[in-house]
């Protein structure tokens, strides 16, 4: 079993293994004394898995109760989290008691917020079964819930005090999905490790992947180590997210998944960086034909002024400006901070 | 100008000193670089104040918006928050703007905690109206929304950058909310301060109420310094929220006020104390002498069964007991956990 320890202010394992679902109640038992464990999950990874989790945890002396919330990120809205709240005060949990998160990005995120505000913080066990929530949203304590105005625009900083990846569940995952959690993995290539990019680039990342989540993991957890709140270097991680949550929203996210948008939004970043002489000339190439190998999109119809419009709601701006992350090379990224009155200009692609 | 400050882990300032309400912009200023301020407060209290905050805001420099809920209790709910969170993205709030609380309990509260989970977290700055908000709900950082099931079961820690109090506002509340406020006050006297108990007892609380007010907030702010998170020591300030509580939920939080509650919560655990021989007999009968004097109630006729029952969901329980606090004497109170098997027999009274 692979053990990746997080150093936030409250430490926890991520623990990474094939099968590792049906031992969850034992792990979870040993770091929490809790009564109740409310299981938090959607109607599709529910009907699949919440059976043997529930039963896992019941011979671990947990009393459980499951609450499943249809699937899909139209789902992730603050009545559902109400909803969750409810469940939660209903089975009377206790601020001793725990969340267990079973499922994608969108379960962990909810129910690592209704954790994170139930009771003002209960603890909380994230046990992904989407390659984006193992190599992403499980990592570093973000929770999260849409509102009209935009996504993730709720939330709190909130870590799990346990996360169980078992690499079995990407199996159940849709040829889609799988893709999609491929554009946070290169996307950890293109900020941080160039051997992790030639590698992705060299063979196929399935067949391969406990080392490849092991590696994303260990890259997200140093960053997320080195500042927890978001205020500096992690901030490198949003490479491609602020454009790809604008084409997100331009498609109500519904036209492109997550993956898909921050491939397209990397490319562009990329080629902008080319363009002001930033970014190594052929940055864009190599991005665009690896993510384009694991069947990802790299570019988009949408004009640079809808996309810098939308931009502006984006919650990494400071008031005027929003930080963009740029690479200097494959491996290696900064932060520019961009007014938004040359935003359009700076990404808008020109001939060369 | 007197001035308490709060080292949590944010530091900040409590300013007292009457007609402080109209320099708010400029104090507010000298803590923060914020662009905007989002002044949120209820229908009552903004038709008094909102102008003259608000254009102290201008004066400073911030461009303001305003958000006013209609007042009272029943609207502590997750969709007004719901409601908050979208004016403050219409507003385009980035994280570096602030939210400005103006108001009651209610206010702050929800203000609060929708700055803690607006973009995960902004900034907020109280400005408490009431008496019961001056003296407690501004200090501590916790914030809180009801939903069915009870009451602040959801919420956050999140502290206030600078907490502005301004005692001429208590002149616009009306006589019964004043007493409310005076609720808290007599507990602060109960469990830390017998000398405080004593000066309530001989002097007229409101002709040295700035004096009262600097004392509450000092006691608060000592037990909040060393005990942030409620593991422990701030426990005791739920001198009497434990019963009262149940029975504000008993009436749906409209039959009575908060402090009326507490009053009655210590009566009845100062007297569950002297019959249980860990309180100082006379102890119930002195507390209950000083609440009639400022106009509190003292009993009520729901029974010792009804309120352990609503006791059972209340978020202090840690399973399957409740941590009540007591009194030895006037100004030493300390924690007794107690099984909720036991809690209706212990709070019962006996022919003595």
């Amino acid at each position: 079993m692979k053990k990746v320890t997080v150093n936030t202010s409250t430490p926890y394992d991520i623990l990474i293994e094939r099968g590792l679902i049906d031992k969850s109640g034992e792990l979870i038992r040993s770091v929490t004394g809790a009564k109740k464990a409310c299981v938090i999950t959607d109607s599709n990874v529910g009907a699949i898995y919440a059976e043997r989790v529930n039963a896992s945890l019941e011979r671990a002396g947990f009393e459980t109760a499951l609450f499943a919330f249809p699937a899909g990120e139209s789902e992730k809205r603050l009545d559902t989290v109400a909803s969750m709240l409810s469940f939660m005060a209903d089975f009377r949990m206790t601020r001793g008691d725990i969340v267990v998160a079973l499922g994608g990005g969108v379960t962990g995120d909810m129910a690592g917020f209704a954790a994170a505000v139930y009771m003002r913080g209960v603890s909380f066990v994230q046990i992904p079964t989407s390659l984006l929530a193992q190599v992403d949203s499980s990592v570093g304590g973000k929770t999260g819930v849409d509102i009209p105005q935009g996504k993730n625009l709720v939330g709190a900083f909130h870590q799990p005090i346990l996360v169980i990846i078992d690499p079995d569940t990407l199996e159940t995952l849709s040829e889609r999905f799988l893709r999609d959690g491929m554009g946070e993995v290169i996307k950890y290539g293109c900020i941080k490790d160039a051997a992790l990019f030639r590698t992705l680039e060299n063979e196929n990342a399935f067949d391969i992947i406990e080392d490849i989540i092991e590696t994303c993991v260990c890259i997200k957890r140093d960053v997320v180590d080195r500042d927890e709140k978001e205020r500096g270097e992690r901030m490198l991680l949003n490479f491609g997210h602020t454009l790809g949550h604008s084409l997100e929203k331009l498609y109500n996210f519904e036209g492109l998944t997550h993956g898909e948008a921050v491939a397209i939004g990397m490319v562009m970043l990329a080629l902008a960086g080319e363009q002001a002489a930033l970014t190594e000339k052929g940055t864009a190439e190599r991005i665009k034909s690896l993510c384009e190998r694991y069947g990802l999109p790299t570019s988009d119809p949408a004009s640079s002024g809808e996309l810098s419009e939308l931009c502006k709601s984006d919650k990494k701006s400071g008031g005027d400006s929003v930080n963009l992350v740029l690479l200097k090379r494959i491996g290696e990224s900064f932060i520019r901070k961009t007014p938004f009155s040359e935003l359009e200009s700076f990404i808008e692609p020109r001939d060369q």
